[in-house]
């Protein structure tokens, strides 16, 4: 077995950090050990493989991504990035496990939605992946078929209260589905927008000859969401389901969140970088030669964007500290401008709803530390720790322990990245939704299951090294 | 440097678990370590001094009781715990730090204080101990001096909205003290009652013939501890000093540093396992051949017992669970009921103020495991990781890591522990106010800096194994 | 014109009481004057027709009803009160103006419903009566149709979030006809249930076998009501309409409105007496030897009967103190045991809803009076006063004053009702939902629109008193 | 007696409007009728000595201004209206009834107290007056007076959680007097900033400099008034006492109030004009030739203006209308700039606290009416009405009916009111803190008890029209 030691670094939890090596063997971290231990510490870097020198910089467990949409197909295109680039573009960016979501349609199986999702992602991850269940068509037979999932390592599923025609379900199918999760402890995860409400502002936008990419975001508004949040709470209250909001962006919805989490209730939010750093006056505002106001197109997506004047950005980063918000995310779903966003121009309804930023959600985070708005630790409980505890990966990933598997990032906060498109763009995207965003840090190397495959601004990993993760129960719950 | 292996346990810490075991080399970990490792797991047990077996069993960071008066004087005797009297009992139940609290009195200066106690602790103790500031005249040359004690470790200081007269601050002295506390990040500490109102009604009731110990709590009404909490809150956001609620009780308090968390203040909160567990119901039905009615002195402390069919104690419990409620200490603050408690007879406010529990914590902690209450990790955070961290002490204490000191606890949730002034009882009083407990769970093996203090009930630790720590900036600011 | 002065009296307004005479010339109240009045009062007794001598009595705006159900057709039978019948009892109870709801069914053009209730209730009514408009189908042509309501003289239209298939509406549709409602002024009024939610967990009830009236109660759990209330609300505060949610029985849902109405929307809340004075569990206990268990059919209705034991009927009555609920209507929709209730014997979903009530509602909440849950003037506010400011009826109604219609009921607070079906019942029905409620309080003398309609035990009125009301627009928005 | 006849006129309630004549007997209203009676409206206006011709006018209960302070001692100065200068201004302005605050001080008897205020006042006021109580020195003798105070017709009394060594009452204090309000049925009214803490931060701002007048808005920032107000609504819970908030200014001090009521407490607010048109930043910019920026002392008033970027203007008005504040006062305490205000040049502390808005308030809550901001209706609430019944007049007083005392204002929306201290100015001060201010409307009549005391731009009264009112417990109770 290749044993690797990386030494001199300050080890990063979510609770502290450490000065102490990690010993790797295999796939496997075997210790976590004082640099000058009598009897361990003498000759271990001379008897390994390989010693990587993490002095003076942060070794943390390795991104965990649990919101993306490789290959989605939707509004009759497909999300660009296959589960090869898109995994490709985590490794760079130091996520080393991402949960993809497997899609039923209405009308399909589950077992086969699943099967296809397998179908799409063996042999062509760089990194370790799960799967969480969309259920697109809650019916009988979806039902029957959720239970059954746990032991396929999914335990973990979501609805839509947007997308009338598409994914939505209704509050009846809702409540069933929930029903499930509370017998269960399959969590429910939800994409808290009333559709139907937002279908028709849109269409009255539409209809007004407001077509713009902005519209979008005036479409849905953010009573949408804060009413939808408020009633998944509810119906998870009346069936004891726990609940998992997904790509939280309105602060009125944080604070429903916070309302059920002071009542005792098991909801749980994400956020994603876009909802902390971008704003819908940003959108308004943008424009290019290319692309005129069309140009607002790449920041299309769902939720959408929040107003900065309102003050969502800000209650997104303060819900990070008090937790009302646990995790942050991606919700990595790339389109092009070219033949995929501008399917929308001229009707903002169009444009496929998404944004890339797989690569890019650790250094944005680390940001968040260079100026102050969370802690190192609390960086590492929200991109990675936090996620391996919600969704019952805990003690394979998101923790440098003995018996976890070798996902370690060592990061450089001496560091500097510039995002952009030509610049430390890996994803299949003919643009970057983060252009000219500068990061303190910097993603030095990354080890995946004991190998290292990103190192020195090399990508050393290839197609196929990363594995289906079956997952266990959420290991969050209050 | 004597060492130690624990092998075959379950490594608890604040987020989850794992097989490892743990390599002590003199007073420090320096690994923690898969079983099965090439490089180092073949003979490690056959080359260290001692091996300790926990297989089954919990190994978890030893105790950290960040609230404890030993020796404290209050109304005319003293708490009847002496710091060699309470550490070692403290030992016993598996806690091997204290947090106890120096006391400065109105026209002391806060030095001589410190110095006073610092002389009552030096070589007595069996376990580590640090120290709080209770400023008990907050005046010029006091709020002074304050800044000079995070020099000398103490990074934390306490006032009292109770006890007019005693240590009682009023919102000028607060005001003060807490710009103090915001400019260098001192922690401020409150006991939050509205001592003035609460004496009123404590002479009404007494003049009303209502002198029983029951009445004390009837005194000390939930409004006056929900007033406090908010005042010290509103206090507290106006200066921007971070703010430590001590022994809450009532579910109003709780909601009101819910509230503060939610709009992103820098608000704890502490609870004790009297407020989990007993009642004001039950101490208005104790009695006893010996005291007759006067048996609920046992019982008397401030804040005091909340009324069970107001539903406080399990609100504690939620809030120990969501968070609102960040940790658990004892308030461990021990009067005999002959010649102490007894003063009270005939009137409540004479009965010295306290109950003794730092022996017991960590045993009724993990009671609430054990019926469902808290998760297994949950136990360990609120038992050790948070107080390490709230109190500038976690690296060294709090966790199981290299570079920690070796403060361990091998727990066994196969034992069973009886409490009673008969039975597991070390504390220095004649009366236990836990009689009748039972645990579902055993402290087996307690090591303190690498020394077994406790094993095999045995007590193997001896007067002044316990050392005084110095303590950084707290670690849990959000 | 014949002239009536009513002498002696104790006049209560919403505002307070005073001593004075009413005049009445035709159907007019034309002066309120102070008995020793030097230009006015000397042989006034002596000119007027009719001399009622209400000393020792209070004298009272006629009730106002706004929320009646005369004839519906509910689940395959009709509710048993016609307009004649109903009226007429409301009369016999001091109530001179209801307001009805006309009917447009899905597919059903919202003209012809309402042309054939004015068919149902003209030449029928023992006293005044106006519409609102259930908008059953809402669809473009009904949205079309709602703004020329208000020349007909009706200016509020409902809809229902609950019964799918009959008369529900989804969001998309209610946030159509709430902008309509933002843009004339129109007020919303919401049946505010999760229909779909509440659909399935019957569905789920009825097939485990518990059919009983009481799993009605259970089926339509507070979490459908609260949900559908915040729902509600939301999409008010997205198109700015006003809203008026009907039969409040939920105390989380008079939450939810106070915090709509905290932040300044026009949000408004009515409760029955059903919610204030009979509960859940005596729903399930209810017996007799006719109907068994099924006895609890007689108070089936939408919402609810709550839980006493979780203290909803104490929080109307605190929620009607504060304004939080600023009225009180009956949701009068009765039917007979024999042959309508009874159609649900061994599944509750085919028991018809309602109560009938129409006839106590006076009596009823006098009775809160006696008992000190409301004042003498909040008394006359929520049954006549409110309801005529929020319906429009304001100046001719709900009001004693010049210019007013002569609808003035005399209450003899020394007097005495029993309620029951032998004795005080006029209502169509074959038993009572008020069986034994004793008031302290009696309807002596009702005038309405100057005719002595009842007094001294005796119907003096005839079909076809009452005319119906156009009203404005709401008086009450904030 | 003298007769007089209102006709033609609007005659608005705190519910609505009517058209109706309004006749007076001597100091009575006797009648209200409508204008074409057969049996009364004939010769009528032949019939009376004087009638008032108010076509196209509202005819209105003369205002109530419910807080006042003539004459008052405060900081070596004194308030400089008498009861002569400060009732006639208010009869200029509509107001025909003022309650001011008797002052007992620190080891002074309240009788002794409140037999001075009536000596200086009686004989001297334009309007009727009455009094409320200050409790100064709140000590035994004072609580052993103040239940006796109800048979003088003063049944409220004020205490102040600021000003200490001034008026300032302690907790202990405040609650041994809500006691004593509970168990009376007298209102306790509370100055509710936390004078402690302002106190220190006055003292600090000085010390560095900051004196000019802006600095005492910063010195009693809002967390000062949402303290004082939490505050004192615990304490009314705890002792079950009505509790009436006087002058509140922060929006954080509504939310307060707004939740005690929500959860049924007897809470009440008053806001003055100040609160709802005037900001600290006006404050901060105000400067003149011949005071500099210490021109901003003229707006020196407690609680002092807010800060309109944080809305707490919008939030007062919002809190009209949702009756979360019930009232509006002035707090009017006037003091020249000469010789008064000037004492404070160089130390804001020493500037006398008050604001002169005795004649302007009818006129500047009117422009509310204009501008949107409140409804006709809730004018007359506001301003009458609730004043009159929540301080025991109502029926006499905030009331146009038959057996009220004839306070009639006849006020014209089509008439035009500058206010200046060259224009309108009758208040004995210096300046005006209204400078500027137009109004859509203006007083045309007064009459107070029967007598016109203000018409065409004519003071018609004396010196000793006005009399003490002897007021009932509250009536506003819920």
């Amino acid at each position: 077995m290749a044993t690797t030691l990386i030494t001199g670094g300050t080890v990063v939890s979510a609770t502290g950090r450490m000065q102490a090596d990690v010993l790797i063997e295999g796939e496997r971290i075997v210790a976590v050990l004082q640099p000058g231990s009598e009897l361990l510490g003498t000759d271990l870097a001379a008897s390994v493989d390989t010693v990587i020198d993490a002095t003076g910089r942060y070794v943390i467990p390795g991104g965990i991504d649990a919101h993306t949409h490789m290959q989605l197909p939707f509004g009759g295109t497909s999300a660009s990035d296959t589960f090869e680039t898109g995994t490709r573009a985590a490794a760079w960016g130091g996520t080393t496990t991402i949960v993809d979501f497997a899609v039923q349609r209405h009308g399909e199986r589950i077992q086969d939605g699943l099967a296809h999702w397998h179908e799409l992602a063996a042999g062509q991850c760089a990194v370790d992946y799960g799967f969480h269940q969309i259920v697109g068509g809650v019916d009988a037979e979806a039902l029957a078929a959720l239970p059954g999932l746990i032991d396929e390592g999914i335990t973990s599923f979501k609805m839509f209260m947007a997308y009338p025609g598409v994914f939505y379900a209704d509050d009846a199918q809702i409540l069933r589905a929930m029903q499930i999760s509370a017998r269960t402890g399959m969590l429910t995860m939800m994409h808290a927008e009333n559709g139907p409400v937002i279908d028709v502002l849109a269409e009255q936008l539409v209809a007004e000859g407001k077509t713009d990419p902005y519209f979008h975001g005036i479409a849905r508004a953010w009573q949408a969401e804060e009413e939808a949040t408020h009633r998944a709470i509810m119906l998870a209250d009346l069936t004891g389901a726990p609940l998992y909001v997904v790509h939280v962006s309105a602060k009125q919805a944080v604070r429903q969140l916070a309302w059920a989490r002071d009542k005792g209730q098991n909801v749980f939010g994400e956020t994603c970088p876009q909802y902390l750093y971008l704003s819908l006056e940003e959108q308004l505002g943008a424009s290019s030669e290319r692309w005129g106001a069309f140009e607002g197109a790449k920041w299309v997506c769902s939720t959408p964007l929040r107003s900065r004047a309102e003050g969502h950005q800000d209650h997104m980063w303060q819900a990070l500290r008090t937790n009302d918000l646990q995790m942050v995310s991606t919700d990595h779903c790339p389109f092009c401008m070219t033949d995929q966003k501008e399917l929308g121009r001229g009707d903002f309804r169009a444009i496929p709803n998404g944004i890339g930023s797989v690569e890019h959600r650790m250094d944005l985070m680390y940001q968040g530390v260079v100026t102050g708005e969370i802690s190192l630790e609390r960086w590492v409980e929200l991109t990675s720790t936090t996620p391996a505890r919600m969704f019952g990966m805990y003690g394979r990933k998101g923790v440098i322990q003995p018996g976890a598997d070798a996902d370690v990032v060592v990061y450089d906060p001496a560091g500097h990245t510039s995002i952009g498109y030509d610049k430390t763009h890996h994803m299949n995207m003919d643009h970057s939704a983060w252009e000219g965003f500068e990061i303190d840090g910097h993603v030095d190397t990354v080890i995946a299951r004991g190998k290292v495959i990103v190192d020195a601004g090399q990508y050393l990993g290839r197609k196929g090294d990363g594995r289906f993760v079956r997952r266990g129960l959420s290991q969050y719950l209050i």
